[in-house]
C-alpha cells in the first residue's frame, strides 16, 4: 500500500537507534534523553498506585481533556490564566503532534531554532508544513535572522524551547524572551512553548516562562516524564481557551484520552510531600552528573572539544574540531553512545549551521563513574 | 490563529454530549458504548497492579511497538501470520489514526459500510481522505454496490467492522466475508478489519476473521477496551509486517509508545485464569441484558419499531416509523439517553440512507432492571 504524500517527509528516527544501542550492556549510553533510572520514584508511587482499584471510575472510559481532579490541581499548580485551560496529553510528544494537526497544513511556515529537539522535526514534517530554521545563540534565537525571517515568510507559530533546549541545554536570557515576544506580537505568530527541561534548573534561578509573559499567544507544553517518569506517558498542553477547545476536538478523535489510573497516581504523588523532595534530589543528581562531566570533558579533552555551561536540563552541545559522525562511530566501538549533532537540524540546513563538527552528550542517565568513564573513552580516539 | 483545512472537516462529536447526558444520575443512558461498569475486572487485577513497583523499567521510556512481553504473548494467543507483525496502541482509536496518517492523504479514497463508527469517520475527516459510503445489509456490506463503487472509484482501503457493528449490531455471514475478500483482491483494495466486539459474541458460532482469511491484504485493530478496561487505553494493530513498520515510524512520531505499566498488568490478566471467567462472565450478562432489552422492545414497542437479533457485540439498531432526532429528544426530556442513527453517517449521506429513522441502543452498560424501565419510559412517549 502506497503511503501517504506527507508521511514520506517523515524522516527515520535516530531514536530507535539510540535505544538499541543504550540496551547494550558494555555501552556506556550518553546518546538518549532518559532520566535516571535509579531515580525513579518507584517507592514513593507505590501507595498510589496500590490504592489505584478502590476508585473503579478510573477503569472507565474518561473525557478527552484529561481526569478531571489532575486537571483542577495543575491550573493552580502552574497557575495558569485566567483565560487560559489545559489537556491532559500522553507526554508532551503527543501535546506536539495535537498542535500540528490543528494548526498546521502543508501551506503553513513554522519557525524553530536550529538545531531543534527530533521529535518535534518529526511531527513538523508530518504535518506537510514548511519548516524554516532559525540560528541559534548562546542566550536564545538570533533576533536579527528571526526578525528577518518573521518579515519575509508568513509565519504562523514559532515553536521554542527556552529554558535548557535540547539538544544544546540553552537557556534564553530574560531579554531575549521578551524580544522574541515582541516580535511575535508585531508579526501576529504564534509561539508553541516546549517545557520538558524547565523544573530540571540545577544552578542560577529561573526565569518567566514565555506563557507567563504572554499568556494570550503561546501554548505552553509540559511534561512528568523527565520529573516523575516517562513509562506513564504524561503532559498536558496549556493556553488560551479557545485554542484548547480546538485542540480538545482533535485529540478526541486521535485516541479519546489518555489513560486514567496513571492521571490519579501523579495527582496523589504531586500532592505529597515527597514531590518536592524528590525532585530537589533529581536536581542535586543531575547538577553533580552535570559537573563531573563538564569537568573531565575540560580536563581531559581541553581545546579539543568545546561547549557552553548549562544550569539545568539533560544535555551537553560539545563542538569537535572534525567530523561528529565519523568521531561517534568510532566512540561507538570504543563503547560510547552519543549523537552526531546533525541528526537536530531540519534536512538540507545541517551544513548551513557547522552541524557536523556537533555532538550531544547526556548527562541525566549515567552515574558519574560511568560519565568520567565516558570521557575516558573519548580521550582515547580523540 | 486559524485551524487547518483538514480540521475544518472534522465534525464536531456527538459523544462528548452522550458522555455528559450519561453521567446524569436521573438519566438511563443507552446512549454511549461503555463497557458494564459492574463487571470491570478491578478486583482480578489487582495483585498485577500491586506488583508494578517491583520492575521499575516499566517506568522508564519503552519501544514505539509496545512491551515486549505482551506483544510475544498477543502474537501466539491471536495465532498471527508469520509475516504479519503487531504494535500495541492506546486504544483502537490511536490504531485507525496512525493507519489513517500512514496511509491517507487529501486525494485518497476510502470505502465504508454506512451508517459507521463515529470515531472512524471523525479520523477520516481528518485526513481528508473522500469518504465513500457503501450501504448495509443484514449480513454485511451491499456487494453490488460495494463492486459498482470499486469499478469506478480508486479505493485504497475499505474500512470493515464485520464483527457486531457499531452501531448496527450486524455480523457479516460467511459468504460476504469470502466475496469482500475476493473483490478486494480483485480490484487491489486493502481491508482495515476493526474488531472490538469480536470477543463479545454470545449466541452462535464464531467466524473467521478478515485478517484469518486474507492476511496478506488485511490490517486488523483489536482493542481491550470491552473486554478488559478501556482507561487503561490499550489496543493493538496487527498485519503484514512491512506495513506495520511503516505505521511504527508514523506512531513513533505521534506520542512515542503507549504507557508501559498497564501493558505489564494486562499480560498478567490475560495469561491468569481470571481471564477467560471474566470473559465468559461478560458475554452472559451482555446476552441476558440484551435479551431482556430485546423482549422489552417486543413486548412494548410492537411493530412501532423494528430491529434485526444480534449476536454480540453491545448494541441494537432500532428503526421507528418516525424522526429519530425528535423522538431522541422527547426520549431524553422522558430520561432516556440514545443516539439519532443520523449521526453515524457521513455528512451529506444520511438521507439516502434513511438514517432519520434509526437509533442506536447500547445495552451493555445498563441492568436488566434499567433496561425494562428504558423500555417503559419510550413506550409512554411512542
Amino acid at each position: 500500500m502506497e503511503t501517504a504524500t506527507q508521511w514520506q517527509q517523515l524522516q527515520p528516527s535516530y531514536i530507535r537507534e539510540i535505544l538499541a544501542a543504550s540496551q547494550q550492556p558494555d555501552i556506556i549510553s550518553l546518546a538518549g534523553g532518559l532520566p535516571a533510572g535509579d531515580l525513579l520514584p518507584v517507592n514513593e508511587l507505590q501507595p498510589y498506585i496500590e490504592a489505584l482499584t478502590a476508585q473503579p471510575d478510573l477503569f472507565q472510559y474518561g473525557g478527552s481533556a484529561g481526569y478531571e481532579p489532575l486537571r483542577q490541581d495543575l491550573r493552580r499548580r502552574y497557575d495558569l490564566d485566567k483565560n487560559s485551560e489545559l489537556i491532559i496529553t500522553s507526554g508532551s510528544q503527543q501535546g506536539l503532534d495535537i498542535i500540528a494537526r490543528t494548526y498546521l497544513d502543508s501551506d503553513t511556515h513554522i519557525a524553530l531554532e536550529a538545531p531543534c529537539y527530533l521529535g518535534a522535526l518529526q511531527v513538523f514534517q508530518l504535518s506537510g508544513a514548511t519548516i524554516c530554521p532559525v540560528r541559534q545563540t548562546p542566550t536564545g534565537p538570533d533576533l536579527e535572522e528571526l526578525e528577518q525571517l518573521f518579515h519575509t515568510t508568513a509565519i504562523k507559530l514559532f515553536y521554542a524551547v527556552p529554558d535548557f533546549h535540547n539538544p544544546t541545554g540553552v537557556c534564553w536570557d530574560l531579554k531575549t524572551r521578551q524580544a522574541v515576544i515582541s516580535l511575535c506580537q508585531h508579526y501576529g505568530v504564534f509561539l508553541l512553548e516546549d517545557s520538558p527541561y524547565r523544573a530540571l534548573r540545577f544552578i542560577g534561578e529561573s526565569m518567566p516562562s514565555l506563557a507567563d509573559l504572554a499568556p494570550d499567544i503561546t501554548l505552553q507544553l509540559n511534561s512528568f516524564s523527565k520529573t516523575v517518569t516517562p513509562g506513564i506517558r504524561l503532559g498536558f498542553i496549556s493556553g488560551p481557551e479557545q485554542l484548547i477547545d480546538q485542540l480538545l476536538r482533535t485529540r478526541q478523535a486521535m485516541d479519546l484520552h489518555s489513560p486514567l489510573p496513571f492521571q490519579q497516581v501523579l495527582l496523589e504523588f504531586l500532592k505529597s510531600p515527597t514531590y518536592s523532595l524528590h525532585l530537589n534530589k533529581l536536581k542535586q543528581v543531575y547538577r553533580d552528573r552535570y559537573t563531573a562531566l563538564a569537568e573531565s570533558l575540560r580536563n581531559r579533552l581541553g581545546n579539543q572539544a568545546q561547549f557552553n555551561e548549562v544550569e539545568g536540563g539533560m544535555f551537553l552541545w560539545l563542538t569537535l574540531q572534525e567530523d561528529a559522525e565519523q568521531f561517534a562511530e568510532r566512540a561507538l566501538a570504543a563503547g560510547v553512545a552519543t549523537v552526531p549533532g546533525c541528526h537536530f537540524y531540519p534536512p538540507h540546513y545541517s551544513a548551513d549551521f557547522n552541524a557536523h563538527r556537533t555532538l550531544r552528550l547526556n548527562f541525566s542517565h549515567s552515574s558519574i563513574e560511568q560519565l568520567r568513564h565516558a570521557v575516558d573513552r573519548l580521550t582515547e580516539i580523540l
